[in-house]
């Protein structure tokens, strides 16, 4: 079997206990599938790496159902279609969508996420900027952040994929970002690269007494991607008809047995909070004009996403668990050459 | 000095360890006060009972500043004009706004949430279904519950003078109300009296098996009064973009030190929750439409609130403590003959 007629993958062996390890993902690799009636085939350009995937890989249904074990690891990926039995796919059409941890994947159009234009800008930023990390932090920030001009955004991982856009985003807003980030060069990034007002390292400085002094009339909006101990102390310095915008969990390793913390509802009620879950996938029908937003800045130089790329796919486990040690300086993609 | 001399008040005389007790408080009488210019004097009619007078008791300012020591405790009335020198405020105009646990009050236009009409309906309604608990009622469950017809609309202290009349709310806009209250006869007045779908006794029932039999397909608005492990059930069996409207924490003795729970984040995060926190006087500007829609049900007699009446000064501490031990059965007033 020659290697381009073979599918190399990245197969999810066991379900995870907390955070996915190497030891939980073999590689292999199978006869290149054909499309049935109705399904195409793309070949991976550039697969994801996402804090998300903690979520898939576990073995309790949330928002999606379980990645299946003894198949390639559920992972978005941007891709190019190389053979189609589906009348709105052909083959060259750049895609974007659940393609897996793979080479190459046979899949439903309900794969897809967007369409790329490979014309727009480097085709990485399909998955980053223009992927779920762009448009989570462009929809969840302004759909349940709701921020506003002169107001005061706090970000967890603010370093992060995701946080390092909102932190942007919030500035081209008219609002006064605020950053916390586990690394003191992660501190440095913020402030020098990503637009923060003020930036703190979590694991070193004192949280209250850095928004005791950075906001002092309270948090606007804390777009959260952390949890735990941060979530529990910047509750206590919301102003009042903050929002909270969940939008991860990065700091709680396992959530078996459930964890216990500061109970929250006198301070949703005495603040009047609005606390609300974000899962991108619910906003569909709104990418296009987050994309046309985010693009609107890209080309105006106001906002940009530092990319952390590797090139083999057997580095993709080793990846996703060093995203949640703070390893990463921007958003991780494992690029595949054809 | 003779009787109708005097203002009688109900003096805040210490501040309480978490439940008001009768004990914070003294019965004294002082020289009735004469209003000065820009001010007016009432003679109160009906006082309010209300749990929310636990944070106006406290010394942590919440969403107000603490009610004074040596002044008459912080309450809602509904009083009649006697003596004015503000000009847009007359004799015998009827009002319902902070006039205190006290016989008279000194006031300014400030202290007036509504002006009442007498012609209306009977004047006690001012001071429940058309006071904070009515308007409570409706505003936080339209406004932050935003409940669709069809619907599941689970209530803690379903029973009571807020929960009683949003199960009748929600039963009016075509949702399917559950109850929760702590008490047997308390379930049949939600059955029988309040249009509750189905009602439990938490103190009793599980409420996990209660909810999986009423609620399989989740709860979509959870409007709670209680906090703690009812609400950390509750979060567990929402609805997928359900909302949790958080208007009183009666289940919670004491927040010093902080009490811990589990941990909501996750759940927030995966079932896309929104939960938010309600405090009735942000939304004056409300007042009046929600009277209008109640006053409709209430001519159709589609609603009722239930009242529990006395009519000696000397009980309001006492009502008050009774209100966190569930032993009201319908809106606490104290009934003042004048």
């Amino acid at each position: 079997m020659r290697r381009e007629e073979t599918n190399r993958r990245v197969v999810l062996a066991r379900r995870p206990a907390g955070i996915p390890t190497p030891d939980d993902f073999v590689i292999d690799a199978v006869p290149l599938p054909e499309p049935g009636e109705g399904e195409f085939r793309v070949q991976n350009l550039y697969l994801s790496v996402d804090p998300a995937q903690r979520g898939w890989a576990a073995d309790v249904a949330n928002y999606s159902q379980p990645s299946p074990l003894g198949e390639a690891m559920r992972a978005l990926a941007v891709s190019v279609v190389e053979q189609s039995r589906h009348p709105e796919f052909s083959p060259g059409d750049h895609l974007y969508g659940f393609f897996g941890w793979q080479t190459h994947c046979v899949a439903l159009p309900a794969a897809v996420l967007r369409r790329v234009d490979p014309d727009l800008a480097p085709l990485s930023t399909a998955a980053g900027l223009f992927g779920i990390n762009g448009l989570t932090a462009f929809l969840a920030l302004t759909e349940c952040g709701t921020p506003k001009a002169g107001e005061t955004v706090l970000v967890s991982t603010a370093a992060g994929a995701v946080g390092s856009l909102v932190g942007q985003i919030a500035c081209n807003l008219g609002c006064r970002p605020l950053g916390l980030t586990g690394a003191a060069d992660k501190v440095r990034l913020c402030l020098d690269r990503y637009g923060y007002a003020a930036a703190a390292n979590y694991r070193e400085d004192n949280l209250d007494a850095f928004l005791a002094a950075q906001a002092p009339e309270g948090v606007d909006v804390f777009f959260d991607n952390t949890g735990g101990s941060i979530l529990d102390g910047v509750i206590r310095r919301m102003a009042v008809h903050g929002r909270v915008v969940q939008c991860g969990t990065a700091s709680i390793s396992t959530w078996t047995p459930p964890p216990e913390g500061l109970r929250q509802e006198r301070e949703v009620l005495t603040r009047r909070l609005r606390w609300s879950g974000f899962v991108i996938f619910d906003h569909k029908a709104r990418f296009e004009d987050a994309v046309q937003a985010l693009d609107v800045w890209r080309r105006e130089d106001r906002i940009l996403l530092d990319e952390d790329i590797t090139d083999r796919l057997e580095d993709a486990p080793g990846a996703l668990a060093g995203l949640y040690r703070g390893e990463n300086r921007g958003k991780r993609l494992i690029q595949l050459k054809p």
